[in-house]
């Protein structure tokens, strides 16, 4: 059986290397090609993408797999052996079902699809996006095919984001969670809105990105094993846990949007750095689910990145290095101004009462795409009818709209409802953090952020994908995914700036 | 037999997916890559080297080789067909003696060599890095032996980058160079040597880049196809002809050395820029060797860069970028400070009379350990050794000495002696250049490169590597490597700087 363990591991080793290989290329592309790289680029990780599936769906993979399953059972449930038979077996018994050839097609196709999204969106064109969008949504269809039968259309694609969790599920969630944003929405749209003026002056780039830096080093990212580039949607990408990537991007009229996605992306890149080496070059390496990554990027950006306590310490810090901007804004002013409620057409820049709405009509343009209950022609029309319904505006262009994110020119169709998720396991994880440790805010106050990570480190990061989503996230709170938590906070610190 | 072909190019252009691939984890590695991506990088290129090694030497691939030949032997001997059919079968009989272990070996080991050569550079200490080098010398022994019976042991190395090339035609070239090399070096030394102090003050460094990537973009180096970063070494890596990036490095104190380098590695990357796109996805992409490409290099460097037409155009611009620096200096005490001849420690920054010499030393020393006859530990008194008998200097340092270079870390024994094929070869494309274009001087000189850049592309850098390098010198130049051209042109240039 040790043999066994170790043949198949020795060819999922080889596996991780090819998709972390990947990882390198698609991280590449999305920060330094040059445009003419990239129909090379396409055929590049295409053809890597077919030989990581064919060499992980081999039948070799199979047997292996088939014969220390029984051992496995016996192994203690949560060693990293029996861990990774598990999650092995789980992804071996979906990928076979998709054809290397399909893989290969998709990866081509959507690394083209990138490259002219990114194009389209520059020029706010959705006619010169829609061919390549037809292709992708043919292909996640098709995708979704391979796994019939199933309750429902959309839920193989989900499971790829968030394994275990089903579309019904998400809906009952958001079901509960809808009416009670919105009220909360309509309670703060009658209060006056805080002002926030000084955020839209002249913020010199190189300051803004100098203080992002400065706050995820006193965080705790690595900066030996990580770096931070610039790309037109922030992203971060970890190739195994001595190489983890972060992005950014800057604009000298919008300093929040440098700053707080900053601290989103050292949250993802953290949680990747943090992973038990132990698991590098195995299928566990990364985090456990998408909402899981989520609820870390949400926690540093949000319940710490736009906490009094937090601001209590490094807004001195801000004052001096933007002196002219914010000398005569107050820190009371300072922490209302970023934290204002505003429906906003941008889902990366929403506020905390918003975003959620945000990711709600994205699901639902997803469901009836797949369902194919709506065309892809139709598609900004739709999207703007739900703005409107949703969030009350309209977007002056395509590229301010269904335009706006990267998703599904990449095919990560199942993909957005995480980022929803994300913000309610965040709220979960942070009533734990505040019952495990008293001083968490008084901490956070003095700039020391290292029992916060250690918690995290322990809790969640050093298992990487050992434990099902559902599961991790029942071991650190308590409960399956559930909205009362953030609701709890959202009414909680929302209802002090508001006077609700 | 159509059908054959198309399967053969179809295995072959996913071999050249990998490859490139390879390309782009090689290049991150120099450029971008944190310092604990290493070890994972290290496995990431193992496996893929293997995989595409694997997938190269496959008996499907030598079977279709062997249905092939009889056919491609009727095409037209020039024809993409012909051509891909002669090399690939020259390339597969040569990788077939190599077991794919030893290549997953190969690049993990040099891999992480590079990564201990990098910091041992940075400290001097070559004790740091000698048992690395004794690895990849054991390794590259072992790689020559897969050969045997060779003529020479360092034969199958040097084939790998000057194919067809042989060690004693190197030694015969050499022996031939060496003592006019070396007469010109003792007439210079009676001159007096011409001013230069004004390149060694302060060039701002952001300058000094923007000057470069003018005289580059004028040269005609393509920016939509390719970028320039910074690594501690300067390389070019093209990754097919839509990717073609160079590196360069810049210290405020030494202007030289991103202006001269940043051409010489845009002479590389026009060269690959410049190969028929028919091509790409093929195994002819890419220059038809190290010899021919380093011709392309040094003459954009060196016939171009430092010649008086080039800077009859560029120095007033130069001037008026750095007038604190240049306003008073002449345009020609420039050109003759661009050009002064003394030994020097550093291959890299060595003038066109030494640079030779640095080529010889390195050359012997690698046939001594290939041979056996000198171990690595006595590698740094070998090369100083060499360094006073040759250029009368004695490194103060490693890093200055037998550290300078990255090659050996890399593995690429058989490579150094192809820089100085190049600089003879890049004199004799220049004669057959200077036959063809009466006015290429004066084109030159009104900054009108387009007539030399359009002759090359046609002479030379669109057939990649469809013909036999020593083959393509010969339908270039009339003659195969020959030195006379070079110390023509060195005797030329220098006898009217110096009054010989």
């Amino acid at each position: 059986m040790v043999e066994k363990l170790d043949q198949l591991k020795a060819i999922l080793a080889e596996v991780v290397d090819i998709r972390s290989a990947l990882g390198v290329l698609g991280w590449d592309q999305e920060t330094l090609m040059p445009p003419g790289g990239a129909l090379g680029r396409g055929y590049q990780l295409g053809t890597l993408a077919k030989i990581a599936h064919e060499k992980f769906t081999s039948d070799e993979v199979g047997q292996l797999l088939e014969d220390l399953g029984p051992a496995a059972a016996q192994w203690p449930p949560d060693s990293d052996g029996a861990c990774l038979i598990r999650f092995t077996l789980r992804e071996y018994r979906k990928q076979k079902r998709v054809p290397s050839d399909y893989v290969e097609e998709d990866t081509r196709v959507t690394s083209n699809a990138y490259s002219v999204w990114e194009k389209a969106k520059a020029t706010s064109d959705f006619a010169g996006f829609q061919p390549e969008l037809e292709k992708v949504v043919a292909l996640r269809r098709r995708y979704a095919s391979f796994f019939q039968p199933y309750t429902h259309v959309y839920d193989p694609l989900l499971d790829d984001y968030e394994p275990g969790l089903k579309t019904a599920e998400v809906k009952d969630i958001f079901n509960v969670l809808r009416p009670q944003q919105v009220a909360l929405l309509q309670a703060i749209a009658e209060k006056t809105r805080p002002d926030n003026s000084f955020l839209y002056v002249n913020y010199p780039e190189k300051d803004q990105l100098d203080f992002g830096k400065e706050v995820i080093t006193r965080f705790g990212f690595d900066w030996e094993r990580g770096r931070e580039d610039f790309s037109v949607h922030p992203f971060t990408s970890g190739f195994n846990t001595g190489d983890v990537r972060i992005t950014t991007r800057v604009e000298p009229q919008q300093m929040e949007m440098a700053l707080f996605g900053t601290m989103h992306e050292a949250g993802h890149g953290m949680y990747e750095q943090g992973v038990d080496p132990a698991l590098d070059r195995t299928p566990l390496i990364g985090g456990a689910s998408m909402a899981l990554h989520e609820s870390q990027s949400r926690l540093w950006e949000n319940l710490v990145g736009r906490s009094r306590p937090f601001w209590s310490f490094f807004y001195p810090r801000l004052q001096q290095l933007f002196p002219s901007q914010l000398g005569n804004v107050s820190l009371d002013t300072f922490y209302r101004g970023i934290n204002r409620i505003e429906p906003s057409l941008i889902r990366t820049e929403a506020d905390e009462a918003t975003y959620n709405l945000h990711i709600m009509l994205r699901l639902e343009l997803e469901i009836a795409l797949m369902e194919g209950s709506l065309e892809v022609k139709d598609l900004p029309e739709a999207w703007n009818a739900r703005m409107k319904e949703y969030l009350g505006l309209t977007p002056p262009d395509n590229a301010r709209g269904v335009l706006q994110d990267v998703h599904w020119s990449q095919g990560y169709f199942g993909y957005f409802s995480t980022y929803a998720l994300g913000n309610l396991v965040s709220a979960q994880i942070w009533e734990a953090l505040q019952a495990d440790i008293p001083d968490l805010e008084k901490n956070i106050s003095e700039g020391n952020f290292k029992p916060l990570l250690s918690w995290l480190r322990e809790k969640v990061h050093r298992h990487g994908s050992k434990f099902e989503p559902q599961d991790l996230i029942r071991r650190v709170t308590g409960t399956g995914i559930t909205p009362e938590p953030y609701m709890r906070y959202l009414t909680a610190k929302y209802g002090e700036i508001y006077h609700l």
